[in-house]
């Protein structure tokens, strides 16, 4: 079976016309939801979901109006079955509390879903709704209901790991150019070289939808934990031998579809290929990560330290000692990823999630990453993020129960090295 | 990916050692839903699930009742957020309303759902769970939970539609052995002549449980209304031409897993298939069904008509006229079809089917099956419902909002000619 | 593509109508080879080969005749080209001497090849055409014409090995039902035992028949080397754990296709087995057969030795000691595995092609094979021949180059046991 | 299995170190023709090709040498078993003749073969042989049988049809833009053009060279018979809709590997598609190339035709009428392609190609093909020929027996219009 790209249909080019459009749409969804059972097979889904798609944006938000509006659970029927719930929590009051507590709209999906593509209609629709949702904060309980189904539908069970390479299909291989959020792919030349024979690219697969790739990671076999990302990128680089490599590393990890934004996929991804990994190459020793530390220069703005201020002349450039900034910035970028937090957890979004999965932060490097973007938002430091498949559930229990960060000797002796802060009358001395 | 087979698990024959796994076993439950986020990996869902199969039935049990108990929506917070939710039906209170009410056993079985395997232990736990229902009203809820889940996970839009034939694998074949409910599939040799030239097999099979059929449909492919099923289930008939044919005669149709009784895939099944069928061979003309009637005889008994008793000697075989019940049986058969009710619905649970799907009687079959079992049930009479898809959703309609049953006027005339009953005085004086 | 089954193509049932259909036949061969290039696509050999298959057996018989006779190499062109090459043996002259030489049936084979099934209907032909061989001894060379080109087409090269077990479709499997050739498959049951987890079995397939394997072999996975046969052929024997075996036991080799007569696989295919084995279970340690002897008696029945009489009295059976005749017959079949010879290699066939592989022969089994077909080809013995890849290469030389039987010590202890021949006339006086 | 590239196997750049390695190689080749029977297995197979393969262009020039006269047939026994053979046509004189005259290097590339990857090393072979072919003449007969055995591997009745579109691999997508011969595949938007809705891509393979393309073909469904190739070629034209397509046009056609030149595919190509097409789209009503003239302006500057030399000035360019050369240049071009002749057939090589294969010349277009190629070669006109199934073959014999050109009408009276020749002292004249 194949399904329709989604990217195609997101953006509807013809015009609705006007509101009896969204009408009949909504109409649709209604006669939908009114048939009983399934009995009218798919055909009614289908048409449902025409008529959505042939919406243009401004139909598409009156039908989300509608959706958020008249789909949701009746209050007094809620509030009937919660007490009656409350004096008997037998098994029937539970089951009518959340027949009445479910809103209609889930109903709504899982017939929409029945129609031959229906899937990737609702994940699109989801991209949609959550493009809206800043304007549109009355839409919040409709998304949730939507991602709640997403979550149970996108459940891991469900989910394939594929191995991508040169012998892969051109409309995911398109795909992944399209989607790298980390490292922008440069057309084929440069995703073939991501795909040689030192390189691994694995990603999730949703059966529903067998050409989208769902979340993507890509791997570099190397002899020796990798500091800079530049060489890696590099499309005239030479093939090293696979059976020589001791590192794996991690150096891009992309999800790709916005539709399924909060149904996180990375943990697992990364522990399946890292055993995945294991088993066809078994001399392999690390499993780490090269990632950016996407919040480093935001952070140091805030920071009342001498010497900052070099940072923001226009044409800064990290670069090698002694006339370069690397003795600053090195421990304060490894006080950042230690210590600043957000509710107890890092600051930084990366570490976060590398952290929380029970990594180790293992090293920093200067001059990692020394693309414009990277030095805007870095200075061009990259972390590495070790992965030890027997330390990684010990890890996240400390992570989550005592918010520690787990890091080598190196990066805790570095961040102590850091320079206090000056107190704002000095700098006005200054 | 490769699941092991359900039946295997269903019953483990490892002696559970007394109340301490079944402990063990909840434990894990609970560790594995209090694991923040899917941090560990899948590790903790497999060892969850390694604990409860390794329990023996009455393990089992005790566990079932712990997730009965345990695993429920607090009836104190369900109430208060329901008041929430009724004084202020928002975004925010309504997903506050529906994080209370969802039983926290639902996540339990998403979680449990991640391991490699997990969707097909949900399915036998939930067939155990099902077969000590009656005796364990309490588990209601939970199975509400469990059906919840899994008709959300088998949704006619996850499901693939296969045709089966002699070259699909040994695994899945000696399903068809095993499950076929309605005309015994006699070992091989029976199989592999209802997978000849002059029939087909189509079943629904899910992703996650590659090895297992849901449901499958059996059709002759034959060229003309089909009224007797010995012929067809005959060995040894000799194979005809499927390019003469003009009709596809469905003469058995099975759901195979227990454990998702209440999912109903049927009615998506022949309507699929009688599309693929139209392309395949576009000269077919008729869909329709040789069908039992299960419930006649049970009926029959109910009706206090003369010659009726004669049915009920031992060793009552139906025979050709004139020495038959034929002129007697055939009226009351068309009558019960068309007028017997269960609330509104045919009381046959076949006729119910049909209709339901939109269905016609068309013709009633004297002699239509002659195995014992059948005259047990029907006096060997069959159906023939037709399908014809331009009609079924009309049909559908008068079904559901009139209570009609759309029959042909020979069996209406039929149903008009059956005995009236006679007072029981009148029986008396016989 | 899906190409009919060889088998029931081999031996048509409408009658051909005498002579006339066969010289249609003909002309229909003649016409194929006579179209210049392959201008008239494959619709010209698809006629031809409906025409070949229309005909009955007689019909057949006199189409190989017209074959034999009318399609072979012009003897004078033969010998002028011939004579022109032994003057000059240029290049453009060994061309013409071969287009010469090669009979104009060789390129109606390959223009036959070229339509949908072409390559089945040349491999049943030749099965027909071996069958009649003894009876036509003047269609000698268009066998050989024919096998050369199979033996050309079905290089190694081309084959595709391919695991066999449950998951395999039902029209492979009940090949190995009908052709297995060494130990008789007793039905579905009994097959499905033979590929449980403790077993494995491959075939070679070649892609343009891909339903007919060309060669299959069966495999136990044991602890130790085994010595009866009758443990592994029972149906209800426990499945052991394959992680646990030592020994990978190849107990039966067929070849399925009559029409491949003498175009062998067997070494191939155990080499290659052994080589996957050991690379899914690296713990195997031995990799040995347990082989019939299929000529033992028939060779027995010619050595004058005391005893031996015993043998042939109806219902003889073989025992254990010391009623038996174990401690006459181990030493006398030692004797016939290492010494009794054909031109150089071992009389035995089965000997013969295992130690031809470089195998060694290992240990001889009383009790081996206690069926009554064993019995009486062998006594029911059997023989473990041992294949170490590291030393067939070695062996096979031995072996072609000095005619050296590679065999344990202990067989060849055995056979220096034997006891010695007596003369007539002491025989004439018992 | 996965088989290397062909390409970069071609062309070694690994030093051979002088004649020591070729003779090494030419040991392994007689290693393994003397070995008995298949008795190595596959090893000794695969250490001969990569010795063939470490060997640099010298290197391997050496070893073709060497094949070419140590593994041709021996004369001496070809003239005696060629005299039994003429006195007696005996099948075994006939055998015995076969086997004498087959060169040994038939058998050992057959045993070369065996190796997994072998199939591969021997097209690549007959390329570098093909290459050297012009200096080497005494190769021929080397070349000969190499062809000889290719040619019946790759018999039609092997190869495999298959779509190619944006789900095909890159591995084989990236072949067609390196191997496309007649209009160049600037990149891969320009491939994905021709491989969006209105455009098919059909390509021949070998199971043995899984992702190497033989040969493919590209098609444009449209509505009418298309003239000029440039709007076929754009990247940016719009799709049209295939089901309102009535015509498809065969624009492009390329061989692929050099290795198997002179072994003919295009014939079974195109019919193969046509048939393709038609089922898949049945309203299609023509099946028409749209082809390149090659040979039109060299004979044209053998034609004494006054205004001639106006198309040998720089920068010459066809256009519109009035001031061009339209009115002489068309009844030429149709001349050239009814009238020129190369020893009865066709002068120019795409007619002889599509007239051979029973094509019809519909029609000749003006500015067919603007390219600079295109006007150096044929002055831009481009042609049809029409593929009507049912005529084909009668056009083939016609065209075979008695040298008929099939052509349309208007293509014959443009012809007649055609200016003569002028003598040349009225050219001196001028």
């Amino acid at each position: 079976m194949r399904v329709p790209t989604l990217l195609g249909r997101l953006f509807s080019t013809l015009p609705g016309r006007a509101e009896s459009d969204t009408r009949k749409a909504e109409a649709l969804c209604r006669a939908l939801l009114s048939e009983r059972g399934e009995a009218a097979g798919t055909a009614r889904a289908r048409e449902a979901l025409d008529a959505y798609e042939s919406l243009n944006d401004a139909g598409r938000a009156r039908l989300f109006d509608a959706l958020a509006r008249n789909f949701a659970p009746d209050p007094e029927r809620v509030a009937k079955t919660a007490e009656a719930y409350r004096r008997d929590p037998s098994a029937s009051n539970q089951i009518r509390l959340q027949a009445a507590v479910e809103a209609p709209r889930q109903e709504l999906f899982r017939r929409l879903n029945m129609a031959p593509g229906g899937t990737a209609v609702l994940v699109a629709m989801r991209q949609q709704l959550l493009a809206g949702l800043p304007q549109h904060p009355e839409w919040a309980a409709f998304d949730a209901d939507l991602a709640h189904l997403l979550r149970s539908w996108f459940n891991r069970g469900f989910l394939v790991l594929e191995r991508i390479d040169w012998r892969t299909s051109a409309i995911v291989l398109e795909k992944l150019i399209r989607y790298e959020a980390v490292h922008e792919i440069k057309g084929w030349p440069d995703l073939h070289r991501r795909l040689e024979a030192d390189r691994r690219c694995f990603a999730f697969f949703h059966p529903a939808l067998p050409d989208e790739p769902l979340i993507f990671i890509e791997v570099a076999l190397t002899t020796s934990m990798t500091c800079r990302v530049q060489p890696l990128l590099d499309v005239t680089a030479p093939i090293s031998d696979p059976r020589k490599a001791r590192c794996a590393m991690f150096y891009s990890i992309t999800n790709c579809l916005e539709g399924l934004r909060g149904i996180s996929f990375g943990n697992f991804l990364i522990k399946q290929v890292a055993e995945e990994l294991r088993r066809e190459l078994p001399q392999l020793r690390t499993f780490a990560t090269l990632s950016p530390i996407p919040g480093l220069r935001r952070w140091l703005r805030g920071q009342k330290v001498a010497g900052l201020e070099r940072l923001e002349r226009p044409g800064w450039q990290p670069a090698r000692k002694p006339d370069s900034l690397e003795a600053l910035l090195m421990p304060l970028c490894a006080d950042y990823l230690l210590h600043a937090k957000r509710s107890d957890e890092p600051l930084d979004p990366v570490a976060r999630f590398h952290l929380g999965n029970g990594a180790r932060l293992e090293r920093i490097n200067w001059l990692g990453d020394t693309s414009p973007s990277a030095i805007e938002s870095s200075a061009g430091i990259m972390a590495n993020y070790v992965y030890r498949l027997a330390d990684v559930e010990h890890n996240h229990e400390l992570f989550v129960n005592e918010h520690r960060v787990i890091a080598s000797r190196e990066v805790e002796r570095l961040a102590r090295e850091r320079p206090t802060e000056q107190p704002a009358a000095a700098e006005a001395k200054a």
